[in-house]
C-alpha cells in the first residue's frame, strides 16, 4: 500500500529512529508526521520553544491548536487520539507508515476512525545503519572515552595488592561496584552516560550480561564490558576487554586464545557484502575446532550462546547483526566483532572491538590494547 | 472482554510495567506472559541465568525450545511471532490483555493468527501508582542524593567570584557544563544515573526543558532541576531549585516570591481524594492573582504554561497528574508540586518538591532548603 505519510509518536529519547528523524531530544511523547512535502513536530507548549530551536523539521506546531479545533467542533475534553486526528487531517493523510514499534493505544484508535496503518520493521529509516563520516566520529568520540574509562580500571586492578586471593586497591578490597564507579566517573568527563556497565569476575562472567558484584580475587577472569551513550551527540560505542589479575589458570588462558583468534578470524571476514550469519557461524567454528563446545547443562548455558555481534549508534544493540538472524553488512554499518566462551567453574572470556564496515574489509575503531595478565 | 492472559513483550529497561511485573532488569526485549495460574518469562538464552536468578516470576523459559516446535512444524526459519505464538498456545492464553504502548508489530500478526487482544492504557498496573513503604524508602534515597547534588552546585555558585558579570570557580569561568558536571559526579557516589540536569541561567532558563549551557552570569536566575534514577532500585526522584548569585533584580524578586506562594497553596491542597485538576487550577490562580500572565507571545510561551505535577515513581513523569489533564490523588502516590514563571528578558523561576499523598494532607520527601540569593 502506498502511504500518504509516515507518523511517529513516542519519547525520542527511548525512540532512535525518531531522533534520527527530527535530531529532537525530548523525554515525553511529540507527534512527527512526514509527507511528501514537509516534516511536522507537534508538541505540548512546555517543549515548544526548544523544539522550535533544534529540531530539524520544516514547521512545529502546537497541540493546543489542534485541541482547539477540536473542542470546536464539540469535543468537550479532545482526547489525544482526538488532537491527533485533527492534525493528520488537516495535513491530508490518511494512509499512513508507522514503525514496528508503534502503540497499540494510538493505532487501534486511529482505524476505528477510517485511517489506515501499515508498519514497517525496525531499521525504519534504513539509512540509519549506515553511518555518515559526521557519525562515525561521535561513535569514536564516544569510544576514546571507552578507552580512558577502561584504562583506569586496568590500572586500578594492575596496582591492587592481593592478601589471600582478594585484590586490594588503595588498603581496600576492590570490588566490581568499585571499578565500575571509577569507569563512570571517567565518562562524565566526556559526558558520557552508562548505565550497567560489567565488571564482572570469576563465576559472575560466566553469565555475559551479569553486571559483576562484590569483592575482585586474583588470578580469575575479570570482564570489563563498557558501552556508554554520549549525552552530547546521543551515540553509542562498546567495548569488551577481558582481563586477570595474577597468573591465569591454564583453562582460562586456552579459552583466552581461542576467543582471541575467533575474533580476529570476525574482523577479517567483516566486509561490504558479507553475510552476517556466516560470519557468525565462522566465528562459532572457530571456537568449536578448538575444543570448546556450547551446550545446555545443569539449567545453564555453556560455551558460546550470544551472537557474534550487533550495529552500534543511536541505539547500543542495533541491525545489522552478526549471528544466526544475521544480515547482509553493508559498507557505512559500524559492528560489533565480541565472541566469548563461558564455563561454570573456570569463568568467562569476552573480547569485542568495534569496526567500520569498508568495501574490501573493516576499519577497527578500537584502539586499546588486548592484554589478558596484569601482573 | 474478558483475558486469559496479560502479554508484554519489551525491553524492561524502557518499560516500567514490565520491570514492576518482573523486577527483572535488561537491555533487550523479552516476553512476559501472566495467566490466572502463573507468571512466566521466556528470554533468549543469554539472558537465561540471570533471569532465573532476579525475576520474581513462577517460571522462566528458553525461546529456543519454542523455535524448535515451530520448526518441528514445518517452519524453517521461524519469525518471533511464530516463537510467541507456540508459548501461548502451550499456555492456552487466546484473549489477551497488553498494555496501551504494545508494538503493532506483534499486535497485528498475532490477530491474523486469531488471538484477541485489547489494551489497558498506563498505568497498566494501578496498584505502581500508590507507593509501598520499600518504594518510599527507594525514592528517598535517590532524593537524598539529589540533595547532595544540589549542595554541589549550590556551593559552586555560592563560593564563585563575580568578574564583569561572570561567575569564576576556583580561576576558571563557572559554566552550565561545569556544574552539571559537578552534580553528576556526586549523583555517581549514589549509583544514580542522571541524564540533561538542568543548569540553566538567564534566558535559558525561559524555556522549561532547556539543559542550560554556556558561562554562568551572576544577578539572573539559575534554575537546577536534578531527577536522577537509582541504578541499583530503579526509582527516580526530582526536585528543583532556582538560585541568584548576587543580587535579584526585582522583578525576579517577585517572581520568585509568587512562584513559592503558588508551591505552598499546591502542597497544601494535595491530600487523597484530592482532584489534581482543581490543585493545578488553584496554583495558577495564585500566580494569576499575583499579576503574572500566561501567554503564547512573539511565538513563545509566557507565564506558567506546564503542569502543576506528575507522579514519580520507576518513571520520571507517570500518573497522576496535577494538571489540566489531572486525575484524582490516591493516598500513597507520590507527586510532585513544581510551579514555575517564565518571561522572555526577565528569566526562569521554578521550584519543586516532591511529597507523598496523605489521608489527610501530604508528607513532604524534600528537605533541601528555598533561598534565591546566595551572596
Amino acid at each position: 500500500m502506498e502511504h500518504d505519510a509516515i507518523l511517529m509518536v513516542d519519547a525520542s529519547e527511548q525512540n532512535a529512529d525518531l531522533y534520527y528523524a527530527t535530531r529532537f531530544w525530548a523525554p515525553d511523547p511529540f507527534i512527527f508526521v512526514q509527507t511528501r512535502e514537509a516534516k511536522l513536530l507537534a508538541t505540548t507548549d512546555l517543549e515548544l520553544d526548544r523544539a522550535k530551536a533544534e529540531a530539524r523539521v520544516d514547521r512545529v506546531l502546537r497541540l493546543v491548536d489542534y485541541e482547539e479545533r477540536a473542542k470546536q467542533k464539540g469535543l468537550k475534553e479532545p482526547s489525544f487520539v482526538d488532537i491527533l486526528v485533527e492534525l493528520l487531517e488537516e495535513v491530508g493523510a490518511k494512509r499512513l507508515l508507522v514503525p514496528g514499534d508503534f502503540a497499540i493505544q494510538y493505532a487501534d484508535p486511529l482505524r476505528e476512525r477510517g485511517f489506515h496503518l501499515t508498519f514497517k520493521r525496525s531499521p525504519f529509516f534504513e539509512e540509519r545503519l549506515v553511518k555518515t563520516e559526521e557519525e562515525i566520529v561521535s561513535i569514536e568520540e564516544t569510544q576514546r572515552w571507552i578507552e580512558r574509562g577502561c584504562d583506569e580500571a586496568v590500572r586500578m586492578i594492575w596496582e591492587s595488592e592481593v592478601h589471600d586471593g582478594l585484590l586490594y586497591y588503595e588498603g581496600k578490597v576492590l570490588t566490581s561496584e568499585r571499578v565500575r564507579q571509577a569507569i563512570h566517573r571517567t565518562f562524565l568527563e566526556g559526558e558520557c552516560v552508562a548505565h550497567r556497565t560489567i565488571v564482572a569476575g570469576g563465576e559472575d562472567a560466566v553469565d555475559p550480561h551479569h553486571i559483576g558484584s562484590g569483592p575482585l580475587r586474583s588470578n580469575q577472569a575479570i570482564v570489563l564490558d563498557l558501552f556508554p551513550r554520549s549525552a552530547r551527540t546521543g551515540y553509542f560505542a562498546d567495548m569488551t576487554r577481558t582481563v586477570v589479575k595474577g597468573k591465569a589458570p591454564d583453562p582460562l588462558k586456552r579459552m583466552y586464545e581461542a576467543v582471541l583468534a575467533a575474533q580476529e578470524r570476525g574482523i577479517a571476514l567483516v566486509r561490504d557484502g558479507a553475510d552476517g550469519r556466516a560470519v557468525h557461524q565462522e566465528v562459532a567454528a572457530v571456537l568449536e575446532k578448538a575444543g570448546f563446545e556450547t551446550k545446555h547443562e545443569q539449567g545453564r548455558m555453556q560455551g558460546f550462546f550470544h551472537g557474534t555481534g550487533h550495529g552500534v549508534g543511536l541505539e547500543i544493540h542495533e541491525p545489522p547483526r552478526i549471528s544466526l538472524k544475521g544480515s547482509v553488512l553493508q559498507k557505512g554499518n559500524v559492528v560489533t566483532v565480541e565472541p566469548g566462551l563461558y564455563y561454570s567453574g573456570i569463568g568467562g572470556i569476552r573480547i569485542e572491538d568495534m569496526v567500520v564496515v569498508e568495501a574490501a574489509g573493516c576499519r577497527n575503531l578500537t584502539r586499546y590494547p588486548k592484554q589478558l595478565e596484569l601482573d
